[in-house]
């Protein structure tokens, strides 16, 4: 098509009027209704397993069934676990701010100048934004298919002493989709290992949100807790989940991981700040939950839902951007993302014109930090909150943008 | 009673083996049992009064009709609330972490040398642990009857440009049980007219716990957020309540109070560390308390529970201790706690005795920072948590510690 005849098709979707959103990466309603018998599931019976009232103050752990919970999720023992409230971000800013500001187990990783995390990109905007937040610098690292490039990674890790984290989400990794490689666990596992004592510790920072998230089967991810007691490097891995792409995203519950040196020193901070956790929320979700199995059945249920948007999506950039040499984008086994990556240049004039066709997209740059994106060529695509029937229109919209922009330059 | 008879009834008391506290500002299983019907009150519908899906993510402030609830226990408009998650004292330390670190509204706080609050003594623990954590000194203030005594606040704020805030528990005071005098409330909110422009502002963080917990009839208190409008310091008043003591203690919904650019400041941070609140648990508040009529309704049945645990401290503390010239306490109208104060130098050695016989009590000096009564006078009493057929062994064997206390001195 030409410049001419794709500026034809785009005016002529772009008067159809249309009001479409693939920016939204959360649960559509048919998916957070999956979960409705939450309330109501204690039917008066509000006692943990243990007897404790959970209607009451105090346990800064969480209760043992709502841990269990998260033992599953973040492949770790119970024991290695603390069940928190609704936001693993909440989770993540504590664990941070602690390892910034007050040290974990060590000094404070603000006492060095240029303190900085390491963030593979692209990846999640939240976790840039909380870094930001609390005044540490971002070394991008690039994403291979099998995680972060870790020739790069342990080149950063030797070479900065000012480098204290690395922020990872190991499974369905946003937004690219990629599960890490056994060999990327085990080589991230052994990275605190390269500082030596007196150094800065060097803290893996694992966000586990997709690890029950597939769309068919199960993708397996190594435990980078089990590799971690293997090279001694345990307290220095930091895990996260919750169940907020689960049952009911803003009112779930949320876990952090980690040995006991870590979780008694978050437990410190956590007592400075509050008598404990929404314990009656976490029994209900221990009920409805249940264990492993239970979790697995309830997830094939949002994969029914889910898998078919994923599935317009491809056929759909396959239709409109396969051949063209214009854009790649990921094919993912689960996870809320599809990331695509457009000719350099090309990403946010294809997100401008899909907007004023009607097509709300991600602000180009966002899944990097600062928002910058240099080569200007990420689009994160969300399709699981829009209506299956929209996804198509959508979808069309995007690669036309993306073939016009290249025809505009 | 002499010395060798006080002795011989403590060891008859102690003999009997007891096994009572009365160390737990927390409330008693049947408090917590009047709010049950909170689990399944949704009745399957999720959504708010302006039709947004409570499930999902999003809405940093919280849903309108539970911040409608706020609005009543911080006697501000609606407009004026932010409604967080179950615990307030989380709240605390955000608003507080951001007054310290980040400044809200102005430059923060530890760039102070010195940097301090002002804590009127005796208080609550957690104020002066979170106050402590975040690296801020306490300077303490007494309390009158009609709340701290302002003849010295005003001076501190005069001449102590490191001191930046006052907490302030303004009815039925942790552990006084006092409510603040409307000279007193007005004086609060003139204070930071006191600091000029390129001075430390100071800050009034009311913490009104127990707004609506009195036991008979109303405790009226003077509202502080209009005082401050009255005189154009509106913008460094921080309001907090929560329903942990009307509702269930651990899994309630806690609130903000302020003017806008209070609220804008944290809605700021909470931007960088959460997606939102649990607003299916903020729901099932606003259903079950209602309006004003369902709060104070509510709270007359949790009166009819608790007074009777008060009248039994009051009139046993009048037995034992009456007219001995050993001690003074607090008639609380609502609230909590009954305050002690003994004879100076006697707090540390009746609260061990009365440990040895069975009766924890919560260490002398809690109620002071850094656990430090200069006095070892005051002791606090908190008779909600334990059986009504407790209290009067209970307080029995506090009356006789602390006199036999003395006989040993």
């Amino acid at each position: 098509m030409n410049a001419n005849a794709l500026q034809a098709e785009y005016d002529r979707l772009k008067n159809q009027g249309l009001n479409l959103n693939l920016t939204r990466g959360k649960p559509s309603t048919e998916q957070v209704a999956l979960a409705d018998a939450l309330d109501g599931i204690l039917d008066g019976d509000y006692a943990a397993a243990d007897g404790s009232d959970t209607r009451n103050y105090g346990g800064l752990r969480g209760i043992e069934e709502a841990r269990a919970i998260g033992s599953v999720l973040m492949d770790v023992p119970t024991d290695n676990v603390i069940c928190g409230g609704n936001s693993s971000l909440q989770l993540m800013q504590l664990v941070v701010d602690t390892i910034a500001n007050y040290g974990l187990d060590s000094k404070p990783l603000k006492e060095v100048r240029g303190a900085s995390v390491l963030c593979p990109i692209p990846g999640y905007d939240r976790h840039f934004v909380l870094s930001d937040s609390l005044g540490l610098r971002m070394e991008t690292v690039p994403h291979l298919d099998t995680g972060p490039d870790m020739d790069i990674v342990e080149r950063m890790v030797d070479t900065h002493p000012q480098v204290g984290a690395i922020w990872c989400v190991p499974k369905h990794s946003n937004p690219t989709g990629i599960t890490y490689s056994d060999e990327t666990v085990e080589r991230l596992a052994k990275l605190p290992s390269r500082r030596k004592n007196g150094e800065q510790p060097f803290y893996i920072l694992w966000d586990n949100a997709y690890s029950v998230h597939d769309f068919d089967g199960f993708t397996p991810l190594s435990s980078i807790y089990e590799q971690a007691c293997k090279h001694h490097t345990e307290n220095r891995i930091v895990l996260f989940a919750s169940t907020s792409k689960i049952t009911h995203a803003g009112a779930g519950i949320s876990f952090i991981g980690g040995a006991e040196p870590v979780l008694a020193g978050i437990e410190a901070r956590l007592s400075t700040m509050t008598v404990g956790p929404d314990k009656v929320n976490q029994l209900r979700h221990a009920k409805f939950l249940r264990d492993k199995d239970g979790i697995q059945a309830h997830m094939r249920a949002h994969a029914a839902i889910v898998k078919p948007k994923f599935d317009v999506v491809e056929q759909v950039l396959n239709d409109q951007l396969g051949n063209t040499g214009l854009a790649s984008w990921t094919k993912p086994t689960g996870g809320y993302f599809v990331s695509l990556d457009v000719k350099p240049g090309l990403a946010a004039k294809t997100v401008q014109l899909a907007s004023e066709a009607g097509l709300a997209l991600t602000p180009a740059g966002a899944t990097y930090p600062h928002g910058n994106d240099p080569n200007d060529s990420n689009i994160r695509i969300a399709p699981t909150f829009g209506k299956l029937e929209d996804i198509e229109p959508a979808v069309t919209i995007l690669g036309v943008c993306c073939r016009l922009a290249d025809a505009l330059q």
